[in-house]
């Protein structure tokens, strides 16, 4: 019998990105389309498209199984896409639909959950028996391992760490709620204490963004800090200390053996990582009388989602 | 063979409580001691009496399993107290050193770990995949059902869930944290909350506690809000919404099956989850696209600790 050819697909809000993925995690050629936003049958043709072109990319003739890492709520099952605010799938039964298209085996994940797979398996988390897992991009994706095994929750809805009140009545969010962790601590969080420390003042980011604070960017504020630029360090050191704090309340709720950070932010490191660092220590609960799990940078990459969907997925085969 | 003799005692930092429990989780009579505080071997040797008393209450000529409840962190593997604030041991390998003095098996938990197994296995979480539990006293207990399982954490340090930050720089903790939510939560809290209203105010609570608000007491704020005291119920709205604002954090993380409540302050029942609940149905991310957990009343009462050491010490008799 020949091996099995595993896609793993990252359906996310901007585009879809498509690879096979080895059994130890390593991805062949990615292929990347714009996501198509408003049209259920669109997306579905694009999908059925990519997964061959990743396949043939890689040498095969067809998938043997695919995994979708979805930006969105996904049931607990892994059947449906409940809701996803930047696809057109509404409780929809993606995973048979597809499965039954393409006559093969397929997975369905929300893309915190399958990073947190692709972590947990191939990356910082491995062979840890607890683990939180932090995607830090435009908010805070989540996710969770206890006793070796990805945490879905009642309905699938677990992890949603970003969500978490850090500050009552605090900034406004977009879920409705005040406050929000990601709000304080996620790329665009960063973005904007950049904007405003950039205001008037004379640092290296300011160079960067030609005076005009509006045209900052993420890298702009990583690069300016990289170089010592004490405005864009005191700007990671504001968004990294929300970052400990938050991981604060996960630590004294969880106690996990390691916590993993990833997303485009967390790609910042120990710019980020070590003032959170620092606040984690600090004050958790127990301190002194406790381990504090150490804080690592996620090793997976931009492929986490997709790498994560097809661990899923070579699971389902072998089920 | 006969059946066997289960005692549960619960170690509290003021008195020590024991009994026979049932497989069905019912207590034979209730023994109860002060704590010996200051020195190990006489706390030891109150246990070995109270064991002894608890079984003989209940007819039986000695105990086969014990199960310990104590109220300090327990390591993740049951074996010793670390460290306790109101208890005399340090580092202490409790579980074999009893286990051995007593010559019958010794299971040994943090109480809130306990509570959490009685409410899982006999109480309003029985069944229930996964579930929160909060047993509000002077502070916060938690514990943590995912996946069948109650979790203890990497170094059994889970469910701290009391010293979550929910204001930064908030209200200073004994943990030496700031604005931890026990600050905000806790029948201590609600005290703190009940004697600043009741200054200058005419209240019933006030007519209870003669017009000093330092006499004040939990159950006259409790009886206060019962017979419709609007400045009793205001206190109840007030710690309640704390409430639902902790509760929103710890679902948007976990996606509870369900959330119970307990202890002396969760004996309020309604007057308190009430507020709590129309604060995390408020605000709870996904509302719309998800299932709400219930908020319920636990329902294995004060001896709740207890019931779980000997439910723990039963299983060690399986093994």
């Amino acid at each position: 019998m020949s091996e099995p050819v595993v896609v793993g697909v990252d359906v996310g809000g901007t585009k879809i990105v498509a690879a096979v993925v080895t059994p130890d995690g390593v991805c062949g050629p990615v292929v990347r389309v714009p996501t198509p936003k408003h049209d259920v049958a669109v997306l579905e043709q694009t999908l059925t498209d990519v997964v061959t072109a990743a396949a043939t990319a890689a040498g095969a003739a067809a998938a043997t199984a695919v995994g979708l890492s979805a930006a969105g709520f996904v049931d607990a099952e892994g059947r449906s896409v409940a809701f996803a605010p930047h696809l057109p799938w509404r409780d929809a039964p993606v995973r048979d639909r597809l499965s039954e298209r393409w006559a093969v085996p397929v997975a369905l994940e929300n893309d915190a959950t399958c990073a947190m797979v692709a972590e947990s398996v191939h990356g910082a988390a491995q062979g840890r028996d607890s683990a939180v897992l932090l995607t830090l991009g435009t908010g805070i994706g989540g996710g969770l391992v206890v006793g070796g095994r990805v945490v879905r929750g009642a309905g699938g809805m677990a992890g949603e760490f970003g969500h978490m009140t850090v500050v009552p009545d605090g900034r406004g969010c977009e879920c409705g709620g005040q406050g929000c962790w990601e709000q304080y601590c996620s790329g665009r969080a960063l973005l904007r204490a950049a904007q405003t420390a950039a205001h008037g003042s004379t640092s290296r980011m300011s160079e960067l963004c030609g005076g005009d604070p509006e045209r900052l960017t993420g890298p702009m504020v990583t690069e300016s800090a990289r170089a010592g630029d004490p405005v864009a360090l005191g700007v990671f050191s504001e968004v990294g200390r929300w970052l400990g704090l938050g991981l604060r309340n996960l630590v004294a709720a969880l106690d996990p053996e390691v916590v993993v950070v990833g997303g485009g932010l967390g790609a910042a490191g120990d710019l980020l990582l070590d003032p959170a660092r620092e606040e984690l220590e600090r004050r958790v609960v127990g301190v002194g009388h406790r381990t504090v799990p150490p804080v690592l940078s996620a090793t997976t990459g931009p492929e986490a989602g997709l790498v994560g969907a097809a661990v899923l997925a070579r699971r389902s085969l072998q089920n």
